[in-house]
C-alpha cells in the first residue's frame, strides 16, 4: 500500500467510526502534511482519492469536508399525526417549572431553549450601551414610543435588505423579544375562543400565547423535513374553521427543518385564498447551515396576511430582550397593542444593538456562530446514535441549535427528565411541545454550547438512563403478559 | 424706617408679587448680608420681624422659607361628579397621537408624562450595566425567569423596609415597567366584559389596560385633595357590580393628591369586606414633598386583595423599563401571566439597577429630586395664576411632577393642545384622563424640568392662547344669544 493510500484508508476509517462527522471539515493539506510528516503531494493525492470515492468533498476556498452519505437515512422520524380536534391549552406550568430547573448554573443545560451565550458579543454591545447613556444624558423616552427607536428600525430594515428582501421600515414594530411580538400579533388577529392552527410538535411559546388569550389550538400534521402538511391544513380550515395559523418555516423549534421556497409559496397562497392570517416565527432565520439565507413567508405575501416575528435574542444577545414584528395589514392593531401592553421597549438596549449592527461585523459574527452550530449538530447526532438505545431516532436540523430525539416506545420523557435532573442534567421533555402531551417519548436537546467532555458524559448518562427506563418498561410489559 | 424694616418690607413685597413663592427658601442670612451690604445683625432682625408677621418661617438646619398663607384657598378644584354608568374605553389612539407630538425634541414638553431625565443618575447605572456585561460573559438568561433577578428583588424588598414596610421578597414579580405590572394584575383579577372602577379623572395607562382586555370602566367621584369618594364607591359596588378597582393613592396622576392613612385604611376595609381586588399604582410614592414616605394600601391589606404596582421609571431611569408587582393572593396568576406575556425582563438592566440601589445614594438622589419638584410645583402654580385667564384653577400636588389645570368653561383643551403644538409647546389634554372625554376643559402640565425662561415663556403663551379661545367662545355665545 502506498503512503497516500494508507492515509486515505486512515481517514476513511475515522469517518466510518464517526470520529469525523458528515459536514465536518477535515484538516487542511498543510496541517495534515505537517502532522503526519508527509509531503503535500502525498496528502493531496490521498484527498483526491477520498473525494473520488465520495468520502469527502472539496468546497471552494473552504477546504475539504466529510460528505453526507446519500445511502444513509439521516432522518428516520415520521410525520406527526395529531388529533384532529381543537383543544384548550395548558402547558405553561410545565414549561415554567422545567425552565426553572435549568436555572441553577451547575446543571448541564441540554434542556435550555437559549443559545449558549459565550459566542455572543456581550462586551461590544455593553460598551455601546454605556456610550449611549453618556451621550444622551437628557434622553427623551418619548422618542422611542411605538414603533420603536428609528435607529434600530433602520438597521433591522437594512439587515433584511442584505438578506435579499426589501421591507418597508414603516412596518417594523420593536417589541420585548419575539415573545411579545407573537402575543401582540395573535391578539390582533383572533379573539378568545377562536381556534388557532399550529405545527405538531410546535414551540411552546406559540402555545403560551394561545393559552394566555383563551384561544383553542388545533395541531396540524407536520413532516420532520418538509414542515407543515398543507393539504391537512386545508382540510382543517374547511372542516373546523380556523382564525389564524402559527408556524416556524425556518429551523422550527423543536424539529429544525427548513420549509422549501415552493412550500412557503404554497402555504401563503392557501392562506391568502382562505383569508386567514399567519404568524411566522422567524427567530432562527439567521442561524442557517446552508449556503444562503432562507426565504420567509413574508417574502411571498402580497395581501398582508403574514405577521412576521423575529428577535436578536437567538443571534446577538438575550440579555436585552429586543424583538420585532412586521405585522402586514395588522400593523395598526399591533402597534396599538404594543403601546397598551408595555408602552415602549427600553431605549438604551435598542440603541446599543443598532450601534452594533451599524458598526460591527454582524455578518462575521453570524458566520462564526452558524459554523459552530452546524458542527455541533453533527457531533450531537453522532453522540445520540452512539449512546442512546436502539430504536432512537433524531431530527436532522438544517439550522438553529436544538435536536429532537424520539425515544423507543416505553420510555417516558418526564421520567427521563426527572432522573436526569437528579444527575444535574436537564432535557426538555416532549410534553411541552403539544397541548395533548402527544410527545411523551421525545426530548429536545440543546447543542449550542461548545462540545466538551462534560457534555459528552451527560449525553452518555442520558442514554444509560433511557436504556434502564426502557428495560424496566419491557419487564413491566412481560409481567403484564404473564398475568393470568 | 430702619434698615432692617426696609429690608423686611422689600422681602414682603417680593412675596406679595409672587416672585418668592410659598414653600420657597429665601437667601440665607449671609447671602443677603453680602448681597445688600448689610450687617448680619440687620438681616437677622429683618428675618425675625418677617417671621413674627407670619411671612416666612425658619426650619431647623434648612434656613428660612416663605410660609404658605393659610388664608389663601390653595385648591379651588371641586370634586369630580362622573357619570354613574359603565362604559367601553377607547382613549389609547388619542394618547398615542398626543405622546407622539411630544417626541420631537424641539417642543417644550409640558404634556409629557415622564420626568425630565437630567436629574437621573444615567451614567452610574450605565457603568454598572457595562461592568455586569463584562463580568457575566456566560450569563444564563434562565437565572432571571419570573419572578425576576434575585439581586433586584432583594434590593426592592430592602427599599420597602427602609420606607417602613416589610414585604415578603417572594411576593415581588419584576415587570416591564409599571405598565406591564398593571396589565398583568388586571388580567389576573378580571375578565373581558367585567366592570372596573377608577378614580375620575384617572391616569390613562389604567384606562389602556381596561381597554386592551375588553373590560368596561366606571368612574368614581374623586376629591382633588382627599382622593376617591369611598361612599360613592360603596354605592357603585352594591348597585352596579364591580370586578376590581384601580387607584393611585399617592400623588395621583393627574391630580397629585395623597390619600390620608385613615382613608387608605377605610378603602381597604371596604374592598376586603366586599371581596373586591384593588390594583394600587404607586409609581410616584417615592416623590413625596412632605416629611415622610407615604403609606400604601398594601400596608393595610390583610386579605391579599391589594395588587401593588410600582417602577423605577419615575425615580431613577426610564431608559430601562423596570417595574414590579406585589400581587397579594394573585401572585401565582400574575407570575404565570408575566411568563406568557414577555417571558423575562431584560437581565442587565435589572442587575444594573440592583447594583445602583446597593452601592449608591438612592436616598440622597431622591431627596434632591423631591426638593426640586416641590419648588418647581410652586413656581408652576404661580406661573399659571399669573398668565392664565381668570377662573382658571389648579391642583396643589403633594408629590410627583404634574399639575392639573382646569380652564374656565368655554376653553376646549383639544383646541388649546393644537394651537400650542403649532407654537412648539405640548400639553396633555384632559380628554385623555376619562373614557367619556369628561375633562375637555382641563390640561395637565409637567413641571419636572428645571424652571427656565423658555418654560416661563411657554406657560405665558399657553395663557394667551387660552385667553383668546375663551374670548372667541364668549363672542360665539353672545352671537348665539343675539340670534332671532
Amino acid at each position: 500500500m502506498k503512503l497516500y493510500e494508507k492515509l486515505a484508508a486512515d481517514i476513511a476509517a475515522l469517518v466510518q467510526q464517526g470520529v469525523l462527522l458528515p459536514g465536518e471539515r477535515i484538516p487542511s493539506v498543510r496541517q495534515t502534511s505537517q502532522h503526519h510528516r508527509l509531503s503535500t503531494t502525498t496528502v493531496v493525492r490521498a484527498y483526491v482519492l477520498l473525494e473520488s470515492r465520495g468520502v469527502i468533498e472539496s468546497r471552494p476556498q473552504s477546504g475539504y469536508f466529510v460528505r453526507a452519505r446519500p445511502g444513509e437515512s439521516a432522518i428516520e422520524l415520521r410525520p406527526s399525526r395529531p388529533s384532529p380536534k381543537p383543544s384548550a391549552v395548558d402547558v405553561s406550568a410545565l414549561v415554567l417549572s422545567t425552565l426553572r430547573s435549568i436555572r441553577s448554573g451547575e446543571a448541564i443545560p441540554l434542556g435550555s431553549p437559549y443559545p449558549d451565550s459565550s459566542l455572543f458579543p456581550w462586551q461590544r454591545i455593553s460598551q455601546y450601551a454605556a456610550n449611549i447613556a453618556r451621550r444622551y444624558a437628557n434622553w427623551n423616552v418619548l422618542d422611542d414610543l411605538p414603533p420603536g427607536s428609528p435607529d434600530l428600525i433602520r438597521q433591522i430594515s437594512r439587515r433584511y435588505l442584505e438578506n435579499g428582501y426589501a421591507i418597508d421600515p414603516n412596518e417594523v414594530i420593536v417589541t420585548i423579544g419575539a415573545t411579545e411580538a407573537i402575543n401582540l400579533c395573535l391578539q390582533a388577529v383572533a379573539k378568545p375562543g377562536d381556534t388557532i392552527a399550529v405545527e405538531s410538535p410546535t414551540y411552546y411559546a406559540m402555545l403560551h400565547a394561545i393559552e394566555r388569550l383563551g384561544m383553542r389550538v388545533i395541531e396540524v400534521a407536520t413532516d420532520p423535513v418538509e414542515g407543515i402538511d398543507i393539504d391537512a391544513l386545508a382540510r382543517l380550515i374547511d372542516e373546523k374553521g380556523i382564525a389564524a395559523c402559527m408556524v416556524m418555516p425556518n429551523f422550527q423549534n423543536p424539529l429544525g427543518f427548513q420549509m422549501s421556497d415552493e412550500k412557503k409559496r404554497k402555504l401563503v397562497a392557501l392562506l391568502t385564498e382562505k383569508n386567514i392570517p399567519v404568524i411566522e416565527n422567524d427567530v432562527y432565520g439567521e442561524l442557517y447551515y446552508g449556503d444562503a439565507h432562507p426565504s420567509s413567508l413574508k417574502a411571498y405575501d402580497t395581501a398582508g396576511i403574514v405577521l412576521h416575528c423575529a428577535s436578536f435574542s437567538k443571534t446577538l444577545t438575550n440579555a436585552y430582550r429586543i424583538g420585532w414584528a412586521l405585522p402586514g395589514r395588522y400593523h395598526g392593531q399591533v402597534e396599538r397593542l404594543k403601546f397598551l401592553n408595555t408602552l415602549t421597549t427600553a431605549t438604551i438596549p435598542q440603541r446599543a444593538i443598532a450601534e452594533f449592527l451599524k458598526n460591527d461585523g454582524y455578518d462575521f459574527h453570524l458566520r462564526r456562530v452558524r459554523k459552530a452550530y452546524a458542527q455541533q449538530a453533527n457531533i450531537m447526532v453522532a453522540a445520540v446514535r452512539r449512546f442512546f438505545p436502539k430504536g432512537t431516532t433524531t431530527s436532522r436540523p438544517a439550522g438553529g441549535y436544538v435536536l429532537w430525539v424520539q425515544l423507543p416506545e416505553g420510555v417516558d420523557a418526564m421520567e427521563l427528565y426527572h432522573a436526569a435532573l437528579e444527575r444535574r442534567i436537564t432535557v426538555a421533555p416532549g410534553h411541552m411541545f403539544a397541548p395533548g402531551f402527544t410527545y411523551g417519548h421525545c426530548i429536545r436537546l440543546n447543542y449550542s454550547a461548545d462540545w466538551s467532555p462534560e457534555i459528552e458524559a451527560a449525553v452518555q448518562t442520558l442514554g444509560k438512563l433511557a436504556e434502564s427506563l426502557l428495560a424496566r418498561s419491557r419487564r413491566g410489559a412481560r409481567q403484564d403478559d404473564a398475568r393470568p
